[in-house]
Formats: C-alpha cells, sequence, structure tokens
C-alpha cells in the first residue's frame, strides 16, 4: 500500500478564546483540507519568540479546546523557541509564544510543539494494514531509506497520510505527492 | 495551463573541487529530478552558519562551475546568515558560509543565496504561453491568490514548475502538487 506523503507547514490551531482575542470572533473557511472538517481559514497571525518572529502563518481550523502551534526544529530554533517534538494533541511541558494580530495578543503558554512524524491512518486503512492507535512503525521511502519511530493515529476522519517537517522531508528529500511504504 | 507548484528544499550544488575536497571525489547520483540531467546525490553535508548548523543537507548534482547554496530566509536567519534573495546563478553579493564534511571543509563565500520564487519553464511551453527569458509575472493559486514578482527562466531541459521557497509555500499554503495559472 502506497502512502501519500504530506511535508507539514508551520502552522496555528486556536482555541475559541484565543480566536476572539486575536479576530474578535470566529475563524472564517477559505477552503477545505483532506482531514474531514477541517479548513484552511483565512486569517493569519504572529509567532513572536525570543529571538525572530514569522509573520503571516496560517491557521486551521476549526477551533479546539487548546490552542497550538506546530512549528519545525528550524522554525522553533530561528525565532528563538526551546519547544519539544511531541504528537499533535500532547502539549505536557510544551513550548511558549506569543501571538499577535493587530485586533490582539494573546500568551500561549505550553503551546508550541515541534510535531513528531506520524502516520495519519483511517480506520478502514488501519484495518487492512492491522494497526492500532499509537503503534510505532517504520517506513520506507522510494529511494529505499528507512524512517524509524513513526507514530500511528487512527481516525475516522483521517486520510490516511505520512505527515513530516519541512527539516526531515529536506534531509530525506521527500515532497507531497511522494509515498511511503510500511515496512 | 496548469502549472505544477514545487516546493524548494534546503540543498546545495558544488563545484567539481568543493566536491573534491568535500568527498574526495565526484557527487554519486542516487536519483534524477525532474530537470533533464540533474540529479540528488547520496551525498549530504554540514551548513555552518554564525549562530548554527543545518545537518545531513542534500546536494544536488552534477557539479557546476560555481558551489551554490540556495536556503528559506527563515534558514538563514536561523543559522545566523545575511543572505540576499537572488535568482539561482546570480551570485553577486551572495552570503558566505562554511561547508564541512567528515573528509574536508570550505569556506563557501558569494555562495549563499535565497533562491527568488521564479517559473521554470519549458522552451515549448514559453512559446505556449508566450514568455520570455527573464520575463516577469504574476500567477494566481488555486484559492484566487495572486504572488507578484515571478521570474521567468526559459531553458530546453527544464520542466514547467512554479518554485517557491518553503516560507512562501507556508503563508500561501501550497504544497508540492498543487498548482498555480498565469495571470
Amino acid at each position: 500500500m502506497k502512502i501519500p506523503v504530506v511535508t507539514q507547514h508551520r502552522h496555528v490551531h486556536l482555541s475559541e478564546e484565543d480566536a476572539v482575542t486575536l479576530f474578535g470572533g470566529a475563524l472564517t473557511p477559505e477552503r477545505s483540507i483532506a482531514h474531514k472538517g477541517q479548513f484552511l481559514s483565512t486569517e493569519s497571525v504572529s509567532i513572536i519568540g525570543l529571538k525572530g518572529t514569522f509573520d503571516r502563518v496560517r491557521i486551521l481550523g476549526p477551533e479546539r479546546t487548546q490552542t497550538q502551534v506546530e512549528l519545525s526544529a528550524s522554525d522553533a530554533f530561528a525565532i528563538g523557541l526551546d519547544v519539544p517534538a511531541r504528537m499533535s494533541g500532547d502539549l505536557s511541558r510544551a513550548g511558549s509564544c506569543i501571538l499577535r494580530t493587530p485586533h490582539g495578543e494573546v500568551k500561549a503558554k505550553s503551546s508550541t510543539i515541534i510535531a513528531a512524524r506520524h502516520l495519519h491512518c483511517s480506520q478502514s486503512d488501519a484495518e487492512k494494514l492491522q494497526l492500532a492507535h499509537l503503534d510505532v512503525i517504520s517506513v520506507a521511502t522510494q529511494s529505499g531509506e528507512q524512517l524509524n519511530n513513526v507514530i500511528v493515529r487512527i481516525h475516522p476522519t483521517y486520510a490516511t497520510e505520512f505527515h513530516l517537517t519541512k527539516d526531515e522531508a529536506a534531509e530525506y528529500w521527500l515532497q507531497t505527492g511522494d509515498h511511503v511504504t510500511l515496512l
């Protein structure tokens, strides 16, 4: 089974409260993304670290229970943030940053992670591949290189995709549209 | 005409002399890339700036007359390099860095650029689109956003592709495999 690669841009998820502080209201969908019910919003935000800022960072909606900022390792280093690699949703000892728009500012404590590479997997593909939620697997690239420590996340709304940051994508020379196979 | 988007990983091109210094010989092809005659090499190199290092940066072969290091703006900022945006091949007042492998080290003076976004264009597509080499055009994304100041580069060996850095790709939420249209 060929699993499509999707390289991850830096992006932000917002809580309802933080969306109101930063934009005065709810996020505005621009277009849907592959994962059911999620969308790219028209809004963007500045991420401020101790040594620099990323402007015009895109936000994925809808609002979540917690604000979460996802960077690559080099992004975090660039703006002076000490950020751990974590699975999305696990904000234990996550990093902190400031989010700012012309409308407002949020101190996003324990919000900021380097998204650990993972296999997003639909329920039906998980059954086909005999995978369980939070399994740790290895995948092979089309060049035959092996990536270990890939965490499996299964959810009925997920499209089956292999997600990695742009740093890892550069190292393995992977692009969105390439594929990997399970080992 | 739909023009495919290819987001650009940080990468290095080497002169023959620098390849010998860094690896003791010529680059080894791992696999070909879309532009005729070019390949991803099996070798990788560390790029050292004033404030940090990128390890395992991939090298595109074959060797060129000049060593050229291509970064995104946030990459350059991350490792403390003052680097101008330039068209590939234009190294006037380019930045400098150190390239290092276990085999050797090169002071890569006037080598380092942020690759300006550009339309790689085959000769036949250029005729179809009525474009001339170094024309400056605008393109529209599938979301209807407009990117201006796109430089056209025409060469018989080129696949027709719109190239932009990871920073711009994150801002416009573009992935390799998306497409843009000429305005």
